[in-house]
């Protein structure tokens, strides 16, 4: 038996998002229904990330077990044949058993687009959230800083969510604006649930002008959802790399 | 009356392309469509491109006729609450009466985008041509510069085309690239069927070293299409911007 890591593209707009839900199609059941026919086993894939329905992905991770004596860098290749255009795997490649995508560190990068312009781009509508109100960069910038380091991110965080501690560590955050198109790029060890649309929604009133860069801050120190600003739609988001220690 | 010139962005993937075809939704049934129902009249555009199936557009421009008191600049914005989310107006403007988009002389600007990549990327399926065979994109500029300028473009002239001469003035191609993203700009006072899609293709076999640059020269003057290379698929292709005089 080996174990097999899978690096997978996809664009999430006609998913309900990589975990397996009722009545409803999500990535992961794509996955292991093709995987399973194509080494002729049930195989059940454990994701690195559950992204929500909508949130795309360039490099989520998903690992398998299987008995096959087809080559891990081949799953790749023969996996993309049978695989619908929205789903394509990167990279398939062969990991120690003990390997388990939830419980090894790691750093996780994703990215949040605007397309911040007087109307809408069709092209664009299922891969950046657009708003004709002018965003203020500098601002946007300005507020991510107090973002960065180690933070209970209790206010960044959406309803539902089950965890130990809100305590998170984002390493960096970056804003770059090409053009009409503003990419908020966030980097860390570990989100919470809705974390990245919540600190783009917060991102987006600062340049707005709803609030000043530091009110960021006091947003923070309430540890209180109801502070930050809303969640972003989930067509801007993507997942774009997951780095393992 | 007046007449008022539509600026029209839309995502091509879903239509037969921007002129009405039988037993099929084209770009101009749609907008035809609402802007009868929004002015109360029988509303015929006429479009300055008839872009083909799965061809997208940034700036295409269509020209009609209204007796409505709507001012031309708020057509955009009522027409956008109720067109697809494919489709939407960037701008409209009163035009002269004697104004026809077919008539002016215009130059206008295609992009062609290639992801060239080891691995397609789903997010970009609709909008860029995927091959995995690196391209050299330094021999495809060398190429492309004996493209620019007055020539006999019949070489480079689609099936079916019924047009009174195949001699064309392409003004620039520019070839850009940035990360795994190859984008060809095409600029030119007009363009015969499929043009910029076979001028594409042949920079494309170029950047495969299936022949030097050079030989663009011998493709021009052999003014026979079996000479140039395959047109291109019609995803990767997008109308940039129509300019007026």
């Amino acid at each position: 038996m080996k174990r097999v890591r899978l690096t997978v593209a996809y664009d999430g707009t006609n998913y309900s998002g990589w975990q397996t839900q009722a009545n409803s199609v999500a990535v992961q059941d794509v996955l292991n229904r093709h995987l399973s026919e194509l080494l002729g086993e049930t195989i059940e894939t454990i994701g690195a990330s559950r992204t929500d329905a909508g949130v795309h992905a360039l490099g989520n991770i998903a690992v398998f077990d299987t008995n096959h004596r087809m080559p891990a860098e081949k799953i790749s290749y023969a996996l993309n044949t049978r695989l619908p255009e929205d789903i394509r795997i990167q990279k398939s490649e062969e990991v120690p058993l003990d390997f388990h995508p939830l419980c090894v560190k790691s750093v996780k990068t994703y990215e949040y687009k605007i397309l911040n312009r007087k109307m809408p781009l069709p092209t664009m509508r299922h891969y950046a959230h657009f708003t004709y109100v002018p965003l203020d960069v500098g601002k946007m910038r300005a507020a991510a800083q107090y973002l960065i380091g180690e933070h209970d991110f209790k206010s960044f965080c959406g309803a539902g969510a089950q965890v130990k501690t809100t305590v998170r560590r984002v390493l960096d955050i970056q804003i770059k604006k090409e053009g009409d198109l503003i990419t908020i790029l966030v980097t860390g060890e570990g989100f919470l649930y809705n974390m990245v649309r919540i600190i783009a929604g917060t991102l987006m009133e600062v340049g707005k002008d709803s609030y000043p860069p530091e009110h960021v801050r006091e947003i923070l120190a309430a540890c209180d959802r109801e502070t930050a600003g809303p969640t972003a739609p989930a067509r801007g988001l993507t997942l774009v790399q997951i780095q393992y220690e």
